[in-house]
């Protein structure tokens, strides 16, 4: 049972939640391998940024609108991204306001086995702060999922 | 009162912990604008991870080895950082094992004032899973905190 | 869009977890639409239940040992169900010990929508106390997650 | 200091949140020990949910309206349950909605011995999901607490 | 239902743990209103924490060593008081370490009805670092709950 | 590299928020040492907390509202010490409020070593409960941070 990941989905979303599309050029090759989105969401409330990755995913086709158990995975690794933008913090909508939040969808084929399938990566990068511009500081937060 | 992120740490730690040493040549020259250093921890024993990153921290000088106030700020980072890794889930060494964690840290000045000075950001990327090698995948976190 | 759940796989853990044999007797019928194994755990390590788990899963041939995507569903499934018994308690295995432990697997297709394919259902019932019998009250806890 | 506990006041709180009428009826004389009560509330705001609970309880002369000792007590089991419900996610009515979460409260002796007196169990079964019917799968929780 | 607290058990435990001798002379007469014990534990196992705290409280008479049901009191007095020392940290023994934690145990009747009984407040203070005495800094923690 | 901690703000901050101003005469001596303020908050809102706080804090010239790195550490204290009023529960606002919460703003240098600076110490005091009078009990919090 000898796997090797030989697509990093989460390291690609990251980059493209990260990078401006000049730095992004450059992994133009390893994004051939896997579908991917973008967008933008510029609330901290928690329904419409997890509502703005699902209208985005659905619009890109990245999980069919068809079927739930593709919105309960990308739901999840919706999830556990936001974990890492709020890093344990109480509540979020209470206390905090972002500006400018980019998330990346990633679907692909992590593994070398056929059989293991579709994965979803979901990245946000963005500034987290007070409603003051400048008054913030980066986050980010990665969720992989099984799809398909 | 209104400020810009001249810099943007935390992207730069993301790179540093995820890029290739080939693919991170692109950023050598906004890296030349902050300290850093990387390095690997392939436990998953909390205390080992934290002290990697610690004694990183302390022999590369991004952070004093005099000063507890640096160890403090460098300490909340990780633990930011380490949120992002687990997503929440209850108990961590106890119940994940990941190999090859990679870390990096970045020490600079994010913002155009003078009077922000330094902060600090840690970003881990690495895999998560199962001891057995395959049953795992991507994982990320990024910490920032104020420092000096 | 619209479906209902036609078997409560959920519901169906809960009772093979919970029931003595002869009051499950009267859900027989149920039963037989889904998959399912139980087993028991006497311990309060993480580790320890999620690996009795998860070998139960694969000897009762209700996940596939080959694939990671089917560990990976039953790992979560088991986590979600633990954050029931521990009800958001600290730290697990370093406060409780409980005695009794039982669990069920439960693999199902609970939508009438043939796409929607196979779930599984974790569930947990015992008693979590000190060390000394009777010291003690008991704790339930039940994750979804699609598979397959 | 040799215990058991004679009721299980938690699986009897799980079957009659969980249960037809018709399946209950097997359980009836478990349930003649036990004072208890159920009732339903469609909605994912914490505040609805628990005030649903309360009013139940206190209507239904399961605790005391008199004593905020009780109001204390039952309080807590609810949020333990509601634990289970939310499986740790960091918020709950900013990002799950539900439709048709069923609530028993159960008062009784679980243990042989006279002095230790009363217990609540609070347990919650439903769906959880989008707003959309269908999106949602089952959901448990299961509270427990010393009262009187 | 007009109540007021006659007794602030919450804030007598707070200054037994935290107070010298000298200081807590002044707070003498309030004391007498409750019954309380204070001790030591110098470890950040949690385990142990519990365990010393739960050994005061039935050597002093605190609570009864012959009813599960003060000691599930006092049990989630001791962990609500715990999440102030940790302030929300992922997992604490794996990550901290503390020196010279004092805690204090009160038992009291706080309110003017005479059947809202008796009640428990439990509290710790102390220092929480690394093991190298002077990288730490103070840390509190207040728990209460219904008892009797 | 031994220090020892010659002024301890975090437990003049818990007294600050704690005592009346008779019983807080006693420790006027102490309370010279640093720099404090204080204030009430009525609401269980998180975002009229922190802002309440955040008010008095720049108000009373204990940070700088010119420097957001203040804010940063301040908004972490205040983090930490909701964590200790909140007890993990799982959503705040949403489920509690309190009557009378009283919080101190403390900041002084605590170490020995000149170059270990300002840090921060930020205690709140209160009831938490039902909205209606009595139905409530104590809570406490206390947050830490390095400052300046």
């Amino acid at each position: 049972m000898e796997m090797t990941q030989k697509i990093a989905i989460g390291k690609l979303a990251m980059l493209v939640a990260t990078l401006t599309d000049e730095e992004l050029e450059i992994f133009s090759e390893q994004l051939k391998d896997v579908e991917y989105c973008q967008g933008k969401s510029g609330s901290m409330s928690m329904q419409k940024v997890i509502s703005a990755v699902e209208t985005s995913a659905k619009r890109n086709h990245l999980i069919s609108d068809k079927l739930y158990r593709e919105t309960h995975a990308l739901y999840h690794a919706i999830l556990e991204a936001l974990e890492g933008v709020m890093r344990g913090q109480i509540v979020a909508g209470d206390m905090m306001r972002t500006v400018g939040l980019r998330f990346a969808i990633v679907r692909g084929s992590p593994y070398e086995e056929f059989d293991e399938g579709e994965w979803l990566a979901v990245a946000f990068y963005g500034t987290i702060g007070a409603p003051v511009k400048g008054l913030e500081h980066e986050a980010f937060g990665l969720g992989i999922n099984h799809i398909g």
